[in-house]
């Protein structure tokens, strides 16, 4: 298996400093979000801009240039409900360091972000969801093959649908974590990948019991066998938890610098 | 799936302290590392006490009396290559919290230990090997089962059989690591109970790293399915981990204070 990717998640425009600057096209703290993502291990960044329904397209395609432009072509995961920003930003996005992500599709409402990720030769990030959260695996299961076979009608590779089997927040779904995780390896087991954003699960819990519950789920994750995660690389210990799990999974050869690497 | 059970490595002879505490059977010593590891979370305490060839009888007999009249009968884990010293340790043994282990059998010279086991009403850690280290997967579930069938036909339940996949150091043996989870997954899916001394993957590794690769192991052993581990319950980390799966599990019902239990 290939080593864990990482997909920073921090340049999203729920921050206030991030959306003042993309309202002020501002590249400072932009950037300085992007350089401390890659030192701490992302190899995807995730451009969040929201909704974006007035100027969409030129903030997306400002961001993407900005981004590619000061990081060697860095690969990024656009992440927006307006579609003719994911166009033009795919339409500005340079592919040397791979194919762009797109942030994301689901078996209802935003089934037909799959068809832009079949026009764009890009990854799609499919959730296994259509309203709301799905009662079980077998309905999961249910949405990933109608999507499967809908991006593969569309002359997609199954190796570029990232199926996204929702996790759920544990203070309120407890009982419902194991199969989450199970779903990840049924998706392994049928060779299909698989994403999802880990600190779901930790939500609502007090600030310091967060990094701990989320390293454990991430371990266990990558175990069943999660490809990709979309999270923040500033938490420590989830991001030594990936390095080692690495090491476990044999994905990177062992050193004992490897906390380092 | 019951809460996941710690058993407590830290009454061991190859502690200058505690060899010396058993030598002179000085109490305190013994009783402070017992006490230890019962708060930081310790179900069964482990009690090893070498190979004892000249006085075992009396030293596990010694030992055992000093635990379990200082802490209400707490169930223990008898460890060590005296055979006599074993039965001795379990005609004194309190059975009010739960059997005794007996730590440990094999697929070859100790093989009889199942034996033992069966005799005394207790609980085995079998160990699924026989010379050396077992080649692979087919390898460790061939011993697991004669060991599983020579308990059973003298009489004890599968459950009392916990088999230990045998935790290899990463060190040398990196690409060797899935392979013990998966066997933890095998034994579960067919309904056996698994064990293991989880520290072993990080022998060799720098003092810092030790602790993250242990964290993790323990984290996706869980998942796995493992049933119970041998470990140091002063390492945080492990225990915060360990906390953390039971939660996600659902084998304890989160609180916000969950740590902190």
């Amino acid at each position: 298996m290939g080593k864990f990717i990482i997909i920073g998640e921090r340049i999203h425009c729920i921050s206030p400093a991030i959306r003042e600057a993309m309202d002020n096209r501002d590249p400072e703290p932009i950037l300085a979000r992007a350089r401390e993502q890659l030192v701490q291990g992302a190899t995807y960044l995730d451009v969040n801009i929201g909704p974006a329904a007035k100027d969409g397209e030129a903030r997306m395609e400002w961001a993407v240039k900005l981004l590619q432009e000061n990081f060697d072509n860095v690969p990024l995961s656009l992440d927006t409900a307006n579609k003719a920003a994911i166009e033009a930003g795919i339409r500005v996005y340079n592919r040397a360091k791979g194919k762009p992500i797109i942030n994301s599709a689901d078996a209802g409402d935003r089934r037909s972000y799959i068809d832009l990720a079949a026009a764009g030769d890009a990854i799609i990030i499919a959730l296994c969801s259509r309203i709301g959260i799905p009662a079980d695996n077998e309905e999961r299961m249910a949405y990933c093959q109608d999507m499967l076979e809908h991006g593969m009608s569309l002359g997609m590779e199954p190796e570029d649908m990232w199926f996204d089997p929702l996790c759920l927040v544990i203070k309120g779904m407890q009982e419902k974590q194991l199969e989450t995780l199970d779903f990840i390896r049924q998706l392994r087991d049928i060779g299909l990948n698989s994403v999802c954003g880990i600190s779901n699960v930790s939500n609502g819990m007090p600030k310091e019991t967060r990094p701990v519950i989320d390293a454990t789920e991430i371990a266990m994750a990558i175990y069943a066998g999660l490809t990709a995660a979309i999270l923040n690389p500033s938490n420590q210990r989830m991001m030594e938890t990936v390095k080692s799990a690495d090491i476990i999974m044999n994905n990177v050869l062992y050193a004992d610098s490897f906390l380092q690497m």
